[in-house]
């Protein structure tokens, strides 16, 4: 998808369609006194006053026809010069204005005006109101001024601007596409996944299906990590104060973590993360050379205070699963141990089908150093060698600066999501710091203390993100070994049918197959309909040929060719779709 | 175990051997001032004031010798009544004693005096100091004046009479026999779970060993619940304090709850239980009675405030994970289910072999109305309904009152552990209050609201509790389909032998067996020692009989007798053991 604010030319045109906006809502509502009106990635946005009028759906496609009327009309953008004085003279009476002037620089002001409006206005903008051809009002929603609940609640209209009808046109579909492919819409109407207000924002609560589809990628996962020679532990989801002023992160993450909570002469916080318990598990014993590499993998449940605005259904949550790990190794371990956690992570994304992704080498933002541990030379030192791994693996890289972690660069990958988002998924990363924190030490050959080197790591990462990502890429139709349902079984008669729809049911679940029974008194072609709805991948109909010859028919979902095979057949055809990851 | 304050006889033996002990102390030690010296559960004890003298391990055989000795001098206890004026007068250069006697009332004030010793006490004691011969000092500890840390530490010394050599002599092998089960001495020595006063007390924090077991038993209960019909789900481990202001745990239960965590205008709290989140799963959509029973379970993290000094190894923790339900049925189901709890309960203490076990009913406790939600005649109904359920069960049951929870009845299952310790494992609890205070309605046959009851219930309880239960039933030795390492590989010479043993090492672990071969350069007899201290449940020791005729021969746990079978055989006889649970 295209993000509008990144590129210079739709900048401008998103810019001046907002003026446009603002104008064809001062026609409609003379009243209307405006907030600010920026450029987002998404398009654009004006916050209005309208008094005690609230924006309805019906109110859009007015807006929108004025909108028009005044592009056709073709005034040109002018651009003035004004000086503060005679800026606050001539908006005296808005005090939205009058808020944006008051915290400007003396000197000019610069304003554009097109026709009968005029806007304060750092600009630039298009020449003329002619070239705003083929905009759409996407979405409007209260906003507080400033943000703040305390004000007044404007009306925020968004929209986006192109420039031709074909670009707003395919926009448009990918828009209708993703809003298909939602996964607040399908996890919810699929029950996958719920939220409640009373119990909290963004803290989901995962229904039966959710769960099983979470029981299966931590046993997938789980079982991978340990053929690959990881040990799973697990720790608990909160810790002292202390422990994290060792780390660092209640200097470096505090605000994104949760309060502390007081009890008696102590404190304890909700984790962010794991490493800090990982680090203690190591220092729990001594270690020698020989341990080394130590694979110390967990499924763990994190904490992050984000602000009500920013949670987003189960891709931004408050309360979270890690499928995360860290690697305690000796320098020279390094790169083995890189590659083989990029061979991990490309094992993975084989099972799952993915195939549209790179890599992306985050470093530390060089103007920033302060917000980073370490020193010159050892940032220098771990941003090499990981830009070597990613070089002797050929791997399709590319570099990000300002996006590395306070302790370390990182090794991100980056998948492109069916609607064109880039979603990190995986990470990888490399650490001097913490060992050097919690004092961490080994044994070497000769008897002598060294310290370890830390390697963060997660492969599916958040998992509650994980299957966000999986909802949207697959509309909902989770291949079969996670499918909450696998298989869907609708007698073509009730009376003629459901007991052998019975004894296939009971037989496929002694083979551990999740299968439902669809008994209602409904037609066929409406449960038929049902089945595809509730996305479940396959769905047998069984009537008198099924029954008297011990066979079964079935549908994969999305197609309308009906399979008949024997009953074995088809357990075999299933058990090796499940064993396939199809 | 005996518990020595509930036995009057005991009680009052123990009782006198406190005084005893300080007269001896006082002997040793002119300097000495005592605190109180209260009989408990395990005996007695004494907090004494020793200046800065501290009591070490070899200070008690002097100590005991000095008892035995008053103890044959034979002085008869004798009680005197003096006035409270009278007592200030006699003990005004004993603070200690001041402080008792500042909070008594006005009136007569009893001593007891045997020898050259007086001290305050209600008494009542034995006749003569001749009686105290069978008694044994257990341990020493600081104790802070009035458990207050701001306060002076005392020297607290424990000890236990009996009336008999025999009944001391049994107690102390009791005693012997518990610590060698000790689930925190075992628990360390085979890496199953470790602690850290920075990671926080309380919270455990699960070693790779600890994992293996917890990932099993997790498995195992979520299938065996699936099979009985349960739906699982997962909800987060802390809520808005709005959540248990609705369902009353916020006025009942404050007191066992972290502190709430304030953040812009909401405050949160982690979760006691999860009964309040399932019930807002429940609400979050309509119900018809057809779908009830529903069963929705979770293996949750929960987190309590217990008190420092009352958390102990895993089975008092801060942090723990409950194998819980919450069973939505109408009030004609209620015996069913219960029933059907009972049946899976009984299945499940089959295959861990639990025998010895009784069912308490835990009913309100009639004087204390008031800490128990709803009315006389709903708790009159339920405790009735648990208990013709248990009669028709023909269940071995007794009541208890006042073990009730707040909401509701409870039918507890008591096991008695390997040294007669009565541990609650499992618990059905019955509950009309909880669907009322969040209003859950179901649909019934005539289209009508009505009220579903809900139950409560947990099988294994707490796992982590679960787990430390194990440990000390099994002295480490877990049934191997729970071990964490079910193979132990001992090649009887690496040069001859390690190559063969690898072979079988990656046999077994395709087929799923938990395998480690051990090639450390030592002598066989060490390193089948070394097998036997980390309680592997199969030893296998493979020399050149074994590789030249592809055979293994291996050891169980505790027996000394070698059995040699041909490889296929005893994968096949070891696959037997896991399936069976062995």
């Amino acid at each position: 998808m295209k993000n509008i604010k990144n590129d210079e030319r739709l900048n401008k045109l998103n810019h001046s369609c907002a003026h446009l906006l603002a104008q064809a809502v001062k026609h409609l509502y003379p009243e209307a006194k405006f907030w600010v009106g920026p450029v987002i990635e998404e398009g654009f946005y004006y916050d209005i006053d309208l008094g005690d009028k609230v924006i309805k759906e019906e109110d859009i496609p007015a807006i929108e026809r004025e909108m028009k009327k005044i592009a056709k009309d073709g005034k040109r953008i002018v651009r003035h010069e004004i000086s503060k004085e005679e800026a606050i003279e001539m908006f005296q009476n808005d005090p939205y204005k009058m808020d944006l002037i008051s915290r400007m620089e003396d000197g000019t002001i610069s304003c554009y005006s097109q026709g009968d409006f005029t806007d304060l206005c750092r600009g630039p903008h298009v020449e003329t109101v002619k070239e705003l051809k083929h905009f759409k009002l996407l979405k409007f929603s209260g906003a507080y001024f400033k943000g703040d609940s305390n004000n007044k609640m404007l009306q925020r209209i968004y929209g986006i601007c192109f420039e031709t009808g074909e670009d707003l046109e395919e926009h448009l579909q990918i828009l209708e596409e993703a809003k298909m492919r939602d996964h607040r819409k399908l996890g919810k109407e699929l029950d996958i996944f719920m939220f409640s207000e009373v119990v909290g924002r963004g803290l989901p609560m995962w229904l039966p299906n959710g769960f099983i589809i979470r029981r299966n990628l931590v046993d997938y996962i789980t079982d991978k990590e340990y053929e690959h020679g990881y040990k799973h532990v697990m720790t608990p989801s909160l810790a002292s104060v202390e422990l994290y002023k060792t780390s660092g992160h209640w200097d470096h993450y505090q605000e994104d973590m949760f309060p502390a909570m007081e009890l008696d002469n102590e404190a304890y916080v909700l984790r962010p993360m794991n490493c800090p318990h990982h680090m203690m598990m190591f220092k729990n014993s001594l270690h020698s050379y020989r341990e080394l590499p130590l694979r110390i993998a967990e499924i763990a449940n994190d904490f992050r205070y984000e602000a009500s605005g920013a949670v987003c259904g189960i891709e931004r949550t408050r309360a979270f699963t890690q499928n995360d790990s860290h690697i305690f190794c000796t320098e020279d371990q390094i790169k083995k141990e890189f590659k083989s956690v990029v061979d991990l992570i490309l094992e993975v994304y084989k099972d799952f089908g993915f195939e549209n992704y790179q890599f992306r080498l985050s470093l530390r933002d060089p103007e920033n150093k302060d917000k980073y541990f370490g020193n010159d030379e050892l940032w220098e030192k771990s941003e090499n060698e990981l830009r070597e791994v990613l070089k002797e693996l050929n791997a399709d890289f590319y570099e990000a600066e300002g996006e590395a972690a306070f302790y370390g660069p990182k090794l991100d990958v980056q998948v492109k999501s069916a609607i064109g988002h880039d979603v990190t998924l995986s990470t990888v990363q490399l650490d001097y710091q913490l060992p050097e924190r919690f004092d961490l030490t080994y044994i070497d050959e000769e008897g002598n203390k060294k310290r370890p080197v830390v390697i963060h790591r997660a492969i599916l990462g958040s998992l509650d993100r994980f299957i966000a990502f999986l909802i949207e890429e697959t509309k909902g139709v989770f291949p079969v070994w996670l499918a909450p349902t696998q298989v869907n079984i609708i007698p073509v008669n009730n009376e003629y049918h459901l007991e052998y729809a019975e004894k296939i049911k009971s037989s496929l679940e002694q083979n551990h197959i999740r299968v439902e029974l669809d008994s209602k008194d409904e037609k066929l072609s409406y449960k038929m309909r049902e089945s595809q709805t509730k996305k479940n991948p396959y769905t047998l109909i069984l009537g008198d040929k099924e029954r008297d010859d011990e066979l079964i028919s079935y549908r994969k979902h999305g197609s309308n060719e009906t399979i008949t095979l024997k009953k074995e057949e088809f357990l075999s055809f299933l058990q090796e779709q499940i064993k396939l990851k199809k």
